[in-house]
């Protein structure tokens, strides 16, 4: 049986998004080379040819065309070899949705089937059902002597306790007589889903005794972060081969199994190629963003360095009357300790003019909110500034815990182009910054140990506010991640009006998160695309 | 056969999101109502008792049981008469969605039955595969003697001549032998909706020789308008009655049909509920915007005027160096035509409060875009600290061509709580500012008349860098509403190179509009949740 995973191939590949040319002219180096080790099969993954997601473009029949003529090109290089690879084609039946989540058979340069998707996830990041119609025709190819069925990544994922589909693909194919299954997906980068993957793939093989051959992305689109893990495992459910994750690569049966990476590794490896994949793909190499001395900005600045070159990195200072001494001294070491660049203005020139400006309006009135936003706001605007005038990105720094309860200045310090930490919670924002420091002080420890402080007026701490983060990012976890609701979240032992009154700002804060920028998505729920709740709207409010 | 329909009263209704109490005592006071005059049927819209759209909220079990208990509070009213009302329900099997978007019939204080949505629309800004299940049983129900089909909202869509679906319910329902269908709707307005709405019931009625009864929301939901529009339909085809637009109502077979509207009165009702709804839901009354004496902002605030009263709505006037007296003079002109306030602050002294801080890192450089932004968005500042300080809610005045080409300045006039215009193009505002200006100048002549310019520098006109609006509109309606590509626009008779220009800028832009306010939609594709596209991605760029 194994004769046949000796002669297959696994393409990791990292795509752009609508960059056809780009796109084929990398899928046939990997076919080349794929033929350079005698690899008689080639496998990419789903809607490589488009890049995934393609999202709406899917409903411009431009796009279509493009990217079902790239098979064109393809083909002559697929000589003596099969190439399994996704892209969208057209339903021929006139009822239905337009287009198949469709995987080419391409052999010996001649297309001998396609085989669609049947599973089409439409929950969190995913819109499938919005684009394609459902598959319920199966079929089992022979590959090279082999019984070959071939599925698209949600179609393995019916064997969870909790079935989302009526129908389990991989079971049609197994009773039609396949032995090997392959699975083309576009299974996006969390924490949790690394581990889930792991096991869903053997759960497939061990249930249905098949041989699995799992090829997935690596690398970002926006906000969606691909960390590979493509694998190779035999009827018994015995992980035989897996490719290193974060990293381009052919996969054959005979590379090594990849270690596993703790928690804050992982997450850094996929921040980091999260910036550098929208800069790289924007056309983009410079990003500058504002160092308050505090924590989320030191730890947004070693991920921008670690993925553009110090060199590339604009750190900015703006302190103002309420910044502290150690404010400054500490965004000052941070920038030397990576030998960095920065620049420093004083705000509170600027700040004055606008109070003077607005004394007419705002006489009598006391200084509060209105004052500590115009702060935060005037800030934004120096850094766009810079950002529009030397053609660099403004980096958001603002953390998931902030976002959640609105703790943030829209316009202010809610700008940039890209929310590096927006899917991190404070406390693991603690964590990252311990573990980039694990063999030498790169962020200054008093960051990390200080009390975390906006410093918008004299004295201010986080904690006048907010609670405690370690209370406050379990609360927050229950209800977003878990979705847990009010009288839940109490059973689970915390104080009932502190989970009213955290709920409520969640839920009363959908407006600020509606303009953030795209947020990395690192969790199993991020906000944006994959959390979609009303702006206008009275729930636990 | 219509002694039924007699006894049949529709309630068109503007419900709340996740507000269950108001939503319940609203659907009890209707059903009073119909009881007073003497009908046995009431019907409401769909997922009547939560609000459309909950959107993510589904996933919480405690808003859904939330939602369900309604049930029991109004079950106590349903005492001599038929009530038919939508609500989301858990789906018994253990395989497939949780939840079913459901019709729960109610006769006499017992709920006899539920129908589920069966053809569950993804597309534009509906996800509802995301949270339901489809239903595949049809059953027919006998309410005062009547062989009655329910249905809900998309479930009548399928008899247009491109369908989505390889399922009719409608026919599925009249093969049992139902003549009278009824559906639940929540169908948004835009102008092409209003009119393909009344042709499907109308089809469906003589396709399948069934009465229909229709019954639509009104009032907005963030973005999302609702006209009503709802409508008793005859078996062949005949309106009986109709409800008005953007009024709730209780429709019953003596009830007049309304009138149409044109194109220009539609819309301009359609964004004074989108505001007056934005703010009274969330429980604002105050208005901010700033006035530049150009059409976009004087539209906007004609609609702010209309929908919350003049001395709600601040008018924020900001010259700088580069505007005209023109502008000054149309923007209190505009004020004054309205009796309504306004605020006047000069921002050069602001300008060059920055101009000195950045002096040293922009030396040597020359006025640019950096600039330019630099100065609408210290307006910004200035909007958003009023905004903050007394509580209103700042809107946004850009229009859609603007958004599509992505001319404007993020964190500068980009900025606001909602857009208003933001889904109506620039030739249709000139069209809605000479309709309000139909019976008197209300906004000033001149500010209709002059050539758009946005003042960021010495003589500056729209024209300079973007093609007559005439011209621009058509391209970008055939682009984004047409899904058509750069080939098919050519051969529509554009010239190459401006098509492939205005093209590229619109998704240069996706990473601005990513950021924009909600727009109010009047469009059949509307910038925000039903337009998905990558912001990293190299499609005709």
């Amino acid at each position: 049986m194994n004769n046949f995973l000796d002669n297959v191939a696994v393409a990791q590949v990292n795509m752009h998004v609508g960059n056809f040319e780009e796109n084929t002219n990398k899928i046939i180096q990997y076919i080349e080379q794929a033929k350079r080790l005698n690899k008689k099969i080639v496998i990419f993954p789903e809607l490589v040819v488009c890049g995934y997601p393609p999202r709406d473009f899917l409903e411009f029949s431009d796009f279509i065309e493009r990217a079902e003529a790239t098979i064109i090109n393809i083909k002559e290089h697929c000589k003596g070899i099969t190439v399994i690879l996704g892209l969208p084609t057209e339903n021929p039946n006139p009822k239905g949705k337009k287009l198949f989540n469709s995987a080419a058979i391409i052999s010996y340069e001649k297309t001998i089937g396609f085989a669609h998707k049947s599973l089409l996830p439409n929950y969190d990041i995913f819109d499938e059902y919005r684009y394609f119609e459902p598959n319920h025709h199966f079929e089992v190819f022979d590959i090279k002597g082999e019984k070959v069925g071939v599925t698209i990544c949600e179609d393995i994922w019916n064997v969870q306790d909790e079935k989302l589909y009526t129908l389990d693909p991989v079971a049609e194919l197994a009773k039609k007589g396949a032995t090997t299954i392959i699975n083309l997906s576009a299974s996006p980068f969390s924490v949790e889903q690394q581990k889930k993957r792991k096991v869903i793939v053997a759960e497939n093989a061990i249930q249905h005794q098949v041989n699995m051959i799992y090829s997935n992305y690596v690398g970002a689109q926006t906000e969606l972060i691909f960390d590979g893990g493509s694998c190779i495992v035999n009827s018994k459910g015995e992980l035989l081969a897996q490719a290193p994750y974060f990293e381009e690569c052919l996969l054959v049966k005979e590379s090594p199994v990849s270690e596993a990476m703790s928690k804050e590794e992982a997450v850094f490896n996929a921040l980091v190629i999260g910036v550098r994949d929208y800069f790289g793909k924007l056309g983009f190499n410079k990003a500058i963003l504002g160092l308050s001395g505090g924590i989320d900005s030191a730890v947004t600045y070693a991920i921008a360095v670690e993925a553009l070159g110090s060199e590339n990195v604009l750190g900015v200072l703006m302190p103002s009357q309420y910044s502290s001494d150690h404010s400054i001294d500490d965004a000052k070491q941070l920038v030397q300790n990576y030998k960095g660049v920065s620049e420093i203005f004083t705000i509170q020139s600027l700040y004055e003019a606008y109070e003077s400006k607005l004394a007419k309006v705002f006489e009598g009135l006391p200084f509060g909110l209105a004052e500590e936003n115009l702060q935060a706001r005037l800030r934004g605007v120096l850094l766009m500034a810079m950002s529009n005038k030397f053609g660099n990105i403004l980096l958001n720094t603002s953390n998931k815990s902030e976002a959640a309860v609105g703790y943030g200045t829209l316009y202010g310090d809610m700008c940039g182009g890209l929310s590096v930490l927006g899917d991190v919670y404070k406390t693991d924002v603690f964590a990252l910054a311990k573990w980039i420091n694990r063999n030498q002080e790169l962020i200054p420890w008093n960051t990390i140990n200080k009390p975390p402080s906006a410093e918008l007026r004299p004295n201010q701490k986080d904690s006048d506010s907010l609670p405690d983060y370690e209370v406050l990012d379990k609360i927050l976890f229950e209800y977003i991640e878990n979705r847990k609701g009010p009288n839940q979240i109490v059973e689970l032992g915390y104080d009932p009006n502190e989970v009213k009154r955290i709920l409520r700002m969640v839920n009363l804060n959908e407006h600020k998160r509606y303009q953030t920028p795209p947020i990395l998505r690192v969790s199993d729920k991020a906000f944006g695309m994959g959390r979609r709740l009303p702006i206008v709207a009275k729930y636990l409010i």
